[in-house]
C-alpha cells in the first residue's frame, strides 16, 4: 500500500480549482522562510502566503546547514530574495534523540557507522533559533543587509511566536 | 520594510481558526515529500494534506543532498515514516544557471570562492526526480523496503504527473 496513489487523486480536484496561470519565478515578497519539516506545521497557510509569494526551505528541524545555505544562494542570487525567515517549532523531532545514542541505533538497525555524523539534534527551540540566526548572519554568503527574523511555531495553537537574536 | 510583521498578523487570524489540538509527532501517512522551495508549489494544498499527515521537506530544486538524507533518516527513524515522494518542478530556479557561471558570479559579487561547491542545477525535470530516487534507492541510510515514487509538478496548471524510475 502506498500513500503516493492517492496524493496523485486528491492532486485532480486541486488542478480543477488552480486554473491554469502563469506565475513569476521570483517570488513576490522577496523572503525565504527556513522552517522543519514537521507533519503539523502548514507553512503557507500559518503565515497567510499566496501562491508565488515566498521561498519555503524545510529540513529536519529547520536548521541552518550547508546545502540550506546552498539554497538560500540560488534563492537569492537568482531569484531575487532578500530576507530570510527561522521557524522553528514546539515538540519538535529534533528534540527527541541525541547524537550519540541515534547513532548507535543506526549503527545497529542499518549496520551503517555515521558516528561522526552530526544530526543536528537541539533542546531549547528558542536557543536553536538563535543559534541559526547566528550562523546566517555570520555566513559570507549571505549579504549583511539581508533582513533576518525568528520565530517559534506553537504545534498546538498555530501561533508564531517572534524570537529575538 | 519587513514581511515578518505581516506574517506575524496573518498568523494571528491562523490561529482563531485552528484552535487548540494535539497531534502526534509521527506523520499519520508515513510518507516524507521532498521537494523545491519554489513559491509557487503549496505542498499540502496540491496534494491534499491534511495538519498531521506528511513530512515536508523543502531545499533548491528539492535536490537529494546529504542534508536532505540526514532529515529522511531522522524522519524515518524516530518517527516511522515509510514511504518517499521526490517531488520536483516545471520552471525551476535550479535550471536557470550552471555552476561554473554561477560560482564565477558569486565570487565578483560576494568576494566568495565557491568555485569546488556544486549547487545542483539541472536542466531535465524528469531527468533529476530519476537520478534523485536512484541516489535514495542507492543510499545505505534509506531501508530496501522504504517505497520511493517520483513525480513532476506544472506549476502552470497545478497538475502532479507520475515520473517512473
Amino acid at each position: 500500500m502506498s500513500y503516493f496513489e492517492n496524493f496523485l487523486n486528491a492532486n485532480k480536484a486541486y488542478v480543477n480549482l488552480h486554473g491554469t496561470a502563469h506565475l513569476p519565478l521570483k517570488p513576490k515578497t522577496k523572503v525565504a522562510i527556513v522552517t522543519c519539516m514537521d507533519s503539523r506545521l502548514h507553512v503557507a497557510q500559518a503565515l497567510g502566503l499566496a501562491l508565488g509569494d515566498a521561498h519555503i526551505l524545510r529540513n529536519a528541524g529547520g536548521r541552518v546547514t550547508e546545502d540550506m545555505i546552498r539554497s538560500l544562494v540560488i534563492s537569492q542570487q537568482q531569484m531575487g530574495t532578500r530576507e530570510i525567515v527561522v521557524l522553528h517549532h514546539t515538540d519538535c523531532g529534533a528534540q527527541t534523540f541525541k547524537n550519540d545514542e541515534f547513532t548507535a541505533y543506526l549503527n545497529k538497525e542499518l549496520g551503517v557507522d555515521v558516528s561522526d555524523q552530526d544530526f543536528l539534534p537541539f533542546t531549547d527551540v528558542e536557543e536553536s533559533v538563535r543559534e541559526d540566526m547566528a550562523i546566517l548572519r555570520q555566513s559570507p554568503l549571505i549579504p549583511k543587509d539581508v533582513i533576518i527574523s525568528g520565530a517559534v511555531y506553537d504545534v498546538d495553537t498555530g501561533r508564531m511566536t517572534q524570537v529575538f537574536p
